[in-house]
């Protein structure tokens, strides 16, 4: 059970977080934080978090767990902001999309990599944000990928393993170099090519033409487009390198369809298809 | 009422359009034809058929309305089987998903645009494909755009109109350079995106892994990826020019997003990303 949680950025992250453990009983106090007085507020409204203060060093007082939801940039002030005020038996996790980042984060603030902070990171999410968006449900059957460094706390470990469990998820640990790049390719690769196409045809002279006609598989296609750009600003600075060699990859691929197209290579066109179509039916199956 | 309805090719939208007009009792018999006798009969177990033939000059006899709905490389094929046996007041009509090559085909075959020739698409679809996947409620509430020529004739404009609305989509007019356009920025190049993500991922030596990790995100954003790749080889040669355009305005626009993630540009990301997330939340709007 957790006595005391403290819940720093309660978005679609972490209020769902907080309402998945209230609704599981895994815990007895939440306290919110944040920047923003009205949406924390929002977010007692809404029952997500018992009580909300946006005094960081305030908040962490007393917490037996300390979950940092918030962008990426902000993983290093905050830690800056909570660094003396944690309990000294309180763990510390995070949500963050890009490990290695944290990492670095976290130690320029402490010096050394505390014991007691866990690196985390829930594959769920939906392209809304904000604690409006956030339900109990987003976690469940979804994977959780720790990836705890060399000097992680074992007790610390499986605190944080337990609270995932208890929200529904799967929990997996990685090697960081090796998460980074995995989510390069699936997710921050993806989200690229989206807001790009986007951005795009939102350029084009008839636009609204061109958007009056697109179907569902845009709509499917372009979900992701909808996301939180800060937090993919983020994303995008603290991932930088495994992005970038995704990117080059897919752009020399993309390269490659287009140069079937000029040259009217039907049988290229059609192996390539093939294989994705092969590739893609094989990962949903 | 649609006295003999043939359907050339009863895959998915030619299937579902024969369920649709069966279901809203606008056609007394429908007559499928193909090259695979196999799906035929299963076609006609599936009743969305009433009987087949892989003759296609039988196929067509006494219909008084021709629907071609196979890959658009096999259009002009399928015209050449046809025309001699033709009704003289048939009317035919197409749903390939790039216009102008398809009044090429026709024109090709019969030496002029036939005036009872109206270029149709209907834009509906899913990734799956084939008879079972049709379905009568594929084309409600979709559009369907209709590319009517100089020498079209007015009535038989009407018939095919008359038979899209008995589905349920909505019919619009269109240029045919337009439609292909359109078509390319929303639908062809987004394929191409899909197809390109899928096969580089697939390529990768820890793709197990990568496919493993890969979220709802993914999932959606790829499902085009499972299209047949048959259709796409031919739409691709089919709207070659236009989608080479929309592929170079986008290979330019994915380049400034790597440009900015190299210098580390997050202002120009944020801009980027909220231009794009703006477009996007308007168009689902």
């Amino acid at each position: 059970m957790i006595r005391r949680l403290c819940v720093i950025g309660t978005g679609l992250i972490g209020g769902s977080l907080a309402l998945a453990l209230r609704r599981a009983g895994a815990v007895e106090e939440i306290i919110g934080a944040g920047r923003d007085e009205a949406h924390l507020r929002r977010a007692v409204e809404l029952d997500v978090i018992d009580r909300h203060t946006t005094d960081l060093a305030r908040a962490v007082l007393g917490a037996d767990l300390v979950v940092l939801a918030v962008p990426l940039g902000a993983m290093q002030p905050v830690c800056a902001a909570v660094r003396d005020k944690l309990d000294g038996d309180a763990v510390l996790t995070d949500v963050g999309s890009a490990k290695q980042a944290v990492i670095d984060a976290v130690q320029a603030v402490f010096g050394a990599l505390p014991a007691r902070f866990v690196p985390g990171h829930p594959i769920a999410g939906t392209e809304r944000s904000g604690v409006e968006a956030a339900f109990p449900g987003l976690f469940r059957g979804r994977r959780v990928i720790l990836t705890p460094q060399a000097q992680t706390d074992s007790k610390a470990l499986q605190t944080v393993r337990t609270m995932w469990e208890q929200t529904g998820a799967v929990v997996e640990e990685m090697e960081v170099a090796h998460h980074d790049r995995v989510l390069a390719a699936t997710s921050h690769l993806p989200h690229m090519l989206a807001f790009a196409l986007v951005d795009s045809l939102s350029r084009l002279g008839d636009r609204h033409e061109i958007f009056r006609f697109a179907a569902g598989g845009f709509r499917d296609f372009t979900r992701i487009a909808s996301s939180d750009p800060v937090m993919w600003r983020d994303i995008c600075l603290a991932n930088a390198e495994a992005l970038l060699t995704m990117m080059a990859r897919y752009r020399t691929d993309l390269e490659s369809i287009e140069d079937a197209v000029v040259r009217r290579d039907g049988e290229q066109l059609l192996e390539i298809f093939r294989r994705a179509k092969k590739a893609r039916d094989r990962f949903v199956a």
